[in-house]
């Protein structure tokens, strides 16, 4: 297992078939997943097209992972947790000086993400939204969010099996109030298939 | 009022504090709506970050729509509907294909937005989920989705405040499923400030 240090981010280029295991190794850590098209770098992974096949904002055991231009991009195959979100940006330097009133540089998921890719020429632009696993948000009846402390433990994992050549982008997530408090590393198994 | 006519699109040039009015003339029709920012066509209307900054999956009077770069887009300024969406992916020929086992080109919403934006040469990749005004879709306390006909009636509208300088594009959606069956044009009125 390979650690992605607390409040950084990595990426691997894995093949169809492969499974990546993220592990949240000292429990209630948020970790970032973006995955990109590795034969086509503008495409990369849409909440809205999951929601829309899938039908639902649960993702866990069984539900597909697609892209902007529908590609089926990854199948989860195991997940100690079941609670995840698709539906919040991820953390960025303007989200950290608007919500919380940063003004000096902060590490963040975007940047982690994008600056990751970058070995493999992504285009920013082409990072919208991750599936951001083991974060627990909660839609109230009157569509409101809240965000709770993950529910995972430590060891606790989500393995996920690679339905084309993917670029898969992991940040360790930044943002304290996603993480319960503090900011810890996490864990990434990519096995190949 | 200019009529974006069924199952097509159109796309205008606001500056900031035009107003820019969505009718649904005839009723029961979802208007899925594209924001760009006019001095950076990489970067559009973003839901997670919307939904971050927001707190809720609920916008109507007052809800400020954001880019993926944090820009403030738009604000909500006036509904007559208060139910819209902003978690569906805009239909696509590959989603018809796949849910209703389309084989023939199908007009949708996703070819709709990208093509008007060409003429200011909005690189494809940059529209990712739209803002589906009068678009009804109910979340279950397990997550699950439901489409539902849209509440509009004939006549009914909703109004957004540009922000800053804009591409607005609007496609009368082709998916019936949305529009609780056929599918009819929407009006658009740009009030210039």
């Amino acid at each position: 297992m390979e650690v992605v240090e607390a409040m950084t981010g990595r990426a691997w280029r894995v093949a169809r078939g492969d499974v990546v295991v993220l592990t949240d190794i000292e429990g209630s850590q948020v970790a970032d997943l973006f995955l990109v098209d590795a034969d086509d770098v503008a495409d990369g992974l849409s909440n809205g097209r999951t929601f829309d096949y899938g039908g639902t904002l649960t993702l866990s055991v069984g539900a597909r992972l697609f892209s902007s231009r529908s590609r089926l991009m990854a199948t989860i195959v195991a997940d100690d947790v079941g609670v995840h979100d698709f539906l919040y940006a991820p953390c960025s330097q303007a989200m950290f000086e608007r919500q919380y009133g940063v003004t000096a540089p902060h590490p963040n998921c975007l940047d982690n993400l994008t600056g990751a890719l970058a070995a493999w020429d992504v285009p920013p632009a082409t990072v919208t939204i991750p599936f951001n696993a083991f974060m627990n948000v909660s839609v109230a009846p009157d569509g409101g969010l809240t965000i709770a402390p993950p529910r995972s433990r430590a060891g606790d994992a989500i393995a996920l099996r690679a339905e084309r050549d993917l670029l898969v982008a992991v940040s360790a997530c930044s943002a304290s109030t996603c993480n319960g408090g503090g900011a810890r590393p996490i864990g990434v198994d990519v096995r190949r298939a």
